[in-house]
């Protein structure tokens, strides 16, 4: 394969929208969509006019199984009014979006089109929780792990037990992950649990007001995390506040060659990296406790950039589940394997940490509408970089930044690196 | 949008792989998929390492629905060892092959990539009737047109009576497309009616064979095409014989740039525009009587490749129904609007005609495993431009030759042009 080159042309993004993210099974996707398009519409500070998008790009995981409704990209297309431009569907599991977002971005950086909107929308809370199970099941290999057993809770189960057995991690140290993507999903207007505090919670900030206490946060409930009735078991060692949610939601990007991109904002930001591997399935793999799929990735999208990992300021990455964010943060090389877990749990990447990570909550507290995931990653970076998060905004500038988004347990995985210039 | 511009790389068809197509309930899309890999790694002129392979671009319609499994991109990748690289599927519904097609031609075109590999698969037959025609449902719009009560073979028909009532053509008139495609079809060894003769053709057969006379061939066949239980009316005017079959089956494509064709060999076919465009559903178009998606994406393959419609030697034409053919052939401007019956009619369309179509014997005869369909055309006109169809092989040179992929009624299209040089 071909050594990675830097882009022969500029890649900026100028403009983002994305729908709120969370339970809305009245809408469909394509409701969901043309949400998030009105906002970028809205949104892009010079304006402009939606003529000149030339391709769509949509991540979406299976429409088909969760709303009965296949050949997406040309609905999409339509429903925002971008008929007759190609529209083409991307899929790769939960890593449809980052997939989506990066063949539009290989259709700027190549010189081929000028502009073209990414989008990634998912409508999932409609169908019955066993239902939905099985759905994200068909991301795995139904010929060989589904018939096993597994489900996807089951999956990262596994490759927590692996790596706790080698690293000497605990239970405990998850909900580290869990309870920093929650904080700042809280300041997150567009998250699934921005401002849904669960009932139990709800219940012990009641009673501490009421006896004139202050209100606890999320860093005091370690004690109902432990409560099997709040917190319960889903697939030891993981419970339910170490998986993210199902989510209805849409984003989308307007990406635009460098050439071009002061058209559309003098604020943009560029992506300078693109990288995608593949991997064997989970029940074929020498190692559980690292994707090899995220490691190939973030080495091409860094080599491509010319950036190493310590330069790096933010990064989102998939947390499907804790033990995800993890082991992702140890591929994308900001800590040695196995060191991850202590460096949660050492605030290094909380919002004020040394490395943010998920400064938008994360697929665990802002939702995992799968196939617009990957997109919706874009969007947070694009936000902290131009200074726009607000209350979740981190400290001092953002000159790199980082989204890395899996596919089922790492088959697939797309890392972006984004720089301010 | 950008003028269509000629591509700054040369892309170059070295090498095609297709399993059988017909119904193979017993092995899954990937049993297929790596059944048409291997064809093609034995049959590249000169051979190759499959190491060499940069990209995976896959195009399936709905393995979630047919299989219930998703995420095949990497699933095939692994199959034939091409893990870690980047694999993507592309879905457009049944135009799903011929956009994963597309994507790989610019992926080379743009000097991004310099090998690819494209699939298209596509396991159909497993499913009951039923259960296949509400997946193929999905590709229509499940909002505003499938509550309405139609089908596929429903929609066809609308455009079929659309174009009667407006050009005067006969419901006979669709049958010179089935025979035809028939009749090629059955010198493919690959089609699915390659060599099944429907059970009541064999009957008649037999029964002139005993009479010491000649054996009646698929144009003899009119009375019996006529007969409503030979060949039942599905949804009027179309009988069965105007719709293309449920099929299993799979196909690749080595795409390679211009400047190292030669390592794989000294005999390739390029291809020289790649056009694509989306519409609205059917409910929501001012002509039935011609898709503007096909319209639109020949205009820009055409404009890219330097060519007029004139040029064009043979082509394969997306025949889901009789009636699709007919439109192809005006839409590709072979014919003008109103003319193509007629057209099929005076055999201008048959392999030794002017403009022959379908050799291959079209999705009608060789049969049309939806996402493998639009890579399965390029095979064949591969092969007719190097000499090597066989049976079927077209009289004289093909300099130049057209594929033409539509996705449900032409909410997608995708037309290419193909050059021997």
């Amino acid at each position: 394969m071909r050594k990675p080159q830097p882009f022969p042309h500029a890649v900026a993004i100028v403009g983002v929208g994305m729908s709120k993210f969370g339970a809305f099974p009245d809408k469909s996707s394509r409701d969901l969509f043309v949400e998030a398009f009105r906002e970028l519409r809205a949104t892009v500070d010079k304006g402009f006019d939606p003529a000149v998008i030339e391709s769509l790009y949509l991540g979406n995981f299976s429409s088909d199984l969760f709303e009965g409704q296949g050949h997406m990209a040309p609905i999409m297309a339509d429903a925002v009014g971008l008929c007759p431009v190609p529209a083409m569907r991307l899929e790769d599991a939960c890593a449809s979006g980052g997939v989506a977002l990066r063949q539009g971005v290989l259709a700027v950086a190549s010189g081929m089109q000028d502009v073209v909107l990414v989008g990634g929308a998912e409508r999932m809370t409609k169908l019955p929780t066993a239902q939905v199970t099985d759905t994200l099941g068909a991301a795995a290999d139904t010929l060989f792990e589904i018939p096993a057993g597994f489900t996807f809770p089951g999956f990262y189960a596994a490759i927590a037990t692996a790596y706790m057995h080698r690293y000497g991690m605990t239970p405990e140290h998850l909900m580290n992950v869990a309870i920093k993507n929650h904080e700042n999903g809280a300041l997150n207007p567009k998250a699934q649990f921005g401002v849904t505090i669960p009932d139990w919670m709800q219940g012990r900030i009641a009673a501490a007001v009421k006896k004139g206490k202050p209100a606890p946060t999320w860093r005091d409930q370690w004690d109902f995390l432990h409560d099997n009735a709040a917190n319960p078991m889903v697939a030891w060692p993981l419970r339910l506040f170490d998986c993210s949610p199902v989510t209805d939601g849409a984003a989308c990007v307007l990406l635009v060659s460098g050439e071009r991109a002061r058209e559309f904002t003098d604020n943009p930001v560029y992506i300078i990296g693109a990288g995608q591997a593949s991997d064997a399935a989970l029940h074929d793999r020498a190692d559980l406790t690292t994707l090899s799929a995220a490691r190939g990735a973030a080495a091409q999208a860094y080599e491509q950039a010319g950036v190493r990992a310590s330069d790096i300021r933010i990064a989102e990455v998939h947390d499907c589940f804790t033990i995800a964010e993890i082991i992702a943060s140890e591929d994308l090389g900001f800590f040695a394997p196995g060191t991850g877990y202590r460096a949660a749990e050492d605030g290094m990447t909380a919002r004020d940490g040394a490395r943010p990570i998920n400064t938008s909550g994360g697929l665990k507290s802002k939702g995992h509408p799968v196939g617009a995931s990957g997109v919706g990653q874009a969007i947070e970076v694009f936000k902290q970089m131009r200074g726009e998060a607000g209350a979740r905004q981190v400290a001092g500038d953002v000159p790199l930044a980082v989204t890395h988004n899996v596919g089922a347990t790492g088959s697939t995985c797309v890392v972006h690196v984004y720089e301010r210039r």
